[in-house]
Order: structure tokens, then C-alpha cells, then sequence
């Protein structure tokens, strides 16, 4: 089976001009071919292991699925490389009838309408996916220093990281601040659609009430996929894109960003964070 | 135009329970349809500026073309939002007539077979695309110093991060260190593909003797992207994953990981880097 990481030899070089040869250990990549009843959809590389959470998850990000009886069956496919070993790199899965099924070219179309594309509309429109889930009403209140603790325990939690240190997080959180679920991967997009289709698989869609915390940057996709699931708030240790911003003000979603322990941003809907003092209106500038 | 960055109303919590209103400037995100003789290829989420550099490295990175005279021209497309702004979002190419188009499904589909996908096959075969270029004959050798110095260098050039903090980059040096080409981006990916476009358009492949220095993770993708545009040393601020280290030590391209300033770690071909001592065959784990 795929491996979650592997050892290799490597040569340390310090800037006093000495080298060591030593061994290290790397995060596993590997791709992930998604097939449709046999039919080939997409290959994504991923660290191996929680195969069939990344597939559910990425059908829930891709608008596919949003509730555990959609998804019939998922299994790795018999295949076997030339020393004869299953690679589990590809995972067939079997969706109810009636789901409406995805183009095999869906990612790259449904961004484009077939006459003039996104020449003459609003960047928003062209790339947003419509959710079956409203986060806009969901009522939850975190208060600050739950929040504030998450990108330590997060951080804390990750286990493949303390062994490579080159892997991206997501952890789902109650608003007091239980780990839900907590997920790894060399690509931060597959750790939250890992933790996106742990949470389908167990009947959790969608996600109120809920914070998902990630490791890095709060990239548009990540705001689509936890818009996608139902999560009202957003939080992640570095910084979010304009776009990012724009989707998360019109889905109603609270988006953090520069989570650093001793102070975090909000860019809107700050109502549901609990801080003790009111917001005073400072003007200054920056981050 | 499309803007590197915008300017937003945000709220800063600190963890004494205090906020405050303040004014904050985010990296701009927008989408960029390329298209081929005005037929949609594909649409990618960029930080806008450099887009000609972009979809010009686009192609390189995609095996598409190599050298200036395939790439006839790159206009923007005419179309206007809805309020009468150009968007300067979709990008119109002409290649020169026998360059091979790309499928408009290529990119789902290079991955893989039309019978039995990557199943049977190695991983790394499965992903591959084959290069131009050869960077394994490149006898460049870059002093340690330099190396070390590359990652402070890039960050002191980075604008638009010192103004969002939220934008990876990519650096083109010579193996001296002089900084050819450096461009930012909310996607690495998009970093690397605007300095390869740039060399592309200046008739600078294959690049021989240079170094490419990121700022984030050194993925599969950066490894091949480095191939494709001939660069035989490829050194990042974080780490490699199992996949880029098997592409590299294939490809014969020196890669590091973890350029941290006073020490870094190379994980193949490491007789590029001249240092002041001979390599001790130490046993430390760990990286």
C-alpha cells in the first residue's frame, strides 16, 4: 500500500562549509486516480492513507454529493504494478442512481460557459460552486481564546508532520474547541477534503456549528470546500486572497486569517467570535 | 485591469479580548482563462500581472512548447464585465502552426491510460511528462554560501508580500547569485510558471546553470516544472515530498529542501554545491 512516508539518505550542509550525509524522512506523494463506475474522472496527488475520505470529500467539494446515502460504495481497484503489489492508487466508486454524475471534463468546463467564458462576468460568478448548504444563519458563537489556541493544537496533533515537516493540516473543531477529526497531506486542498469526507461518511453534513482550522493560507478553494460542507467559520494561520474574502462575505462565513496565538484577523462576520471587550474603532493600517 | 492587491476593512483580535477596525491590504486573486486560437483550454486562479509570463510558462510546464518561436502571440480577449471594464482575464494564444494543441481534457487526461489508468504501472510513470531538455549533463556548481543566501534574498525582493504576507514566490538565479527573474503569486505553482514564461519570452531556454530558489514546499509539480524549463538545481525554504525527490534523482536535478539561512539539505546530486569540507558520512536522523 501506498506509503504515508519513506525514509531517504540526504547530505546536510551547514554554511560553516560542512556537509553529513544523513538519513531523513519524507512525506509520501503519490497519485489517487478517481474513477466513476469504471469510467476515469480525475488523478490527484496526495499523501497516501485516508483514501476513501479524500475521494468522499473531494465529490462533496466538487458539488457531486452532500449527504452519506449518495455515495453507494467506494473500493481501490485490483490493479497491480510490474512487482505485482496492489498499488491502492485507484479507488472505483459507485454513486445512487439519479446523483447526477460529473463530466470527465467537469473541472476544467465548469468554470467556462461555452460562448464567451468569464470574459463578461464578475470573477465571483465564474468560479463559484452553488452549495446545498446555507452557513449564512448558523448562529455559533467561538469564543476568542478557543480560536486563538486551535493553530497549537492543530499543530500539536500532527503527527506526520513531527516527522517530516513538510505537510499541510485541517482540523475540524466544536466551538469549544474538541478535535473533531484532524487530517494530513502534502497537498493542504486534500487534507480538508479528507476531513470534509471523513465527516459525509459519517453522517455529519453539514458541519454547523463547527471551525475548521488549517495550516496555511486561506485560498478561495478552501472557503469553497468549507462553504461546500456547511462550516460557518474559517480560520488559518496565514493569510486569505481578495477572492477568498468576496466568497466568504457572500456566503455569510466567518473568515480568519494570521491565527498566531497572541492575535488573528478577521475579515467578516467577526459577531461570532467572542472577545471580551467591544470593537473599538482604530484605523490603523496593516497586518 | 485585474489588481495586485486589494485594500480591506478588517477587525484584529488580540488574545487580551480586545479589537479593533483596521484597514488591510490582501493579495489579489482572480481567474485566468486561457484559451488556444479562441477555444477555452483552461481556467486557473492567479494573482494578476505577468499574465502573458504565465500562460507562456503554462505551456512550457506543460510540455507544450520550449522555445519563443512556438508562441506566434498572446492578446487579451475583448471581453468587459458588466459594468464596461475590460477584465483582462482570458488570455487568447496563437501557437506556430504544427506545434502539437493540447486536448482541452489534457490535463485530466495525461495522467492517464484509456484502458487500465496508472494501475499497473509505477507512480512515478504514471505522472511523468517527458522534457525537452536534459538537466542531468549540467555541470554547474554553486557555491554554499550563495545557496544559503537565496532564500533571505528572494524574501527581501518579495513587494507584494511585504504588503499581504500572503504570496509565494519564485526566484531565477545565476549560480553566482545574481537575481535574473522574480515573481510572486497567491499559487506557487503560478510563481514558477510567470519566471519560466518570462525565460521562455527572453530566449532563455533551456536554463542552464541557473538555480530556481521557492518559498514554500518543493512538490512534485515544482520538480517538473524545473525539468521542463532545463533548470538543474531547484532549492526551496521547506520540504520535498517522496514523489519530488524520485523525480529529481531521475531527472538529475539537484534538489533542496529546508534552505533555512545556516544549513540546508539536499537530497540528490549534492556535487553541484561546493562546500569547504568533504562530505563525513554521519548517521544523524532526522532533518
Amino acid at each position: 500500500m501506498g506509503r504515508v512516508s519513506r525514509r531517504a539518505r540526504i547530505t546536510r550542509f551547514r554554511i560553516d562549509g560542512t556537509a553529513s550525509k544523513r538519513d531523513d524522512v519524507l512525506a509520501g506523494e503519490e497519485p489517487l486516480e478517481i474513477r466513476f463506475q469504471g469510467r476515469s474522472f480525475t488523478v490527484t496527488m496526495r499523501t497516501p492513507g485516508d483514501d476513501f475520505d479524500l475521494v468522499a470529500g473531494f465529490l462533496v467539494s466538487e458539488g457531486v454529493i452532500w449527504e452519506a446515502g449518495q455515495l453507494i460504495s467506494m473500493r481501490y481497484c485490483a490493479g497491480v504494478d510490474e512487482e505485482g503489489q496492489q498499488t491502492f492508487n485507484v479507488v472505483d466508486v459507485q454513486l445512487r442512481p439519479g446523483t447526477a454524475l460529473p463530466d470527465t471534463g467537469m473541472e476544467r468546463h465548469v468554470y467556462t460557459s461555452s460562448s464567451c467564458g468569464i470574459c463578461g462576468t464578475a470573477s465571483i460568478e465564474a468560479v463559484r460552486k452553488s452549495s446545498h448548504f446555507d452557513v449564512a444563519d448558523d448562529g455559533v458563537r467561538v469564543p476568542l481564546d478557543v480560536l486563538a489556541s486551535l493553530p497549537d493544537r492543530l499543530r500539536g496533533s500532527q503527527a506526520l508532520f513531527d516527522k517530516t515537516g513538510g505537510v499541510h493540516a485541517a482540523g475540524l473543531f466544536t466551538a469549544e474547541g474538541e478535535l473533531l477529526c484532524l487530517r494530513e497531506d502534502v497537498g493542504r486542498h486534500n487534507a480538508v477534503d479528507k476531513v470534509v469526507g471523513w465527516a459525509l461518511r459519517n453522517g455529519l453534513l453539514p458541519l454547523r456549528g463547527t471551525v475548521l482550522q488549517v495550516s496555511g493560507r486561506a485560498s478561495f478553494e478552501l472557503v469553497q470546500k468549507a462553504q461546500l460542507a456547511g462550516i460557518p467559520v474559517l480560520a488559518a494561520v496565514s493569510a486569505p486572497s481578495s477572492l477568498s474574502v468576496e466568497l466568504a462575505r457572500d456566503a455569510g462565513m466567518t473568515l480568519v486569517g494570521f491565527s498566531r496565538g497572541n492575535s488573528l484577523n478577521c475579515y467578516c462576520f467577526p459577531e461570532r467570535i467572542e472577545a471580551r471587550a467591544e470593537v473599538a474603532a482604530g484605523t490603523g493600517a496593516g497586518s
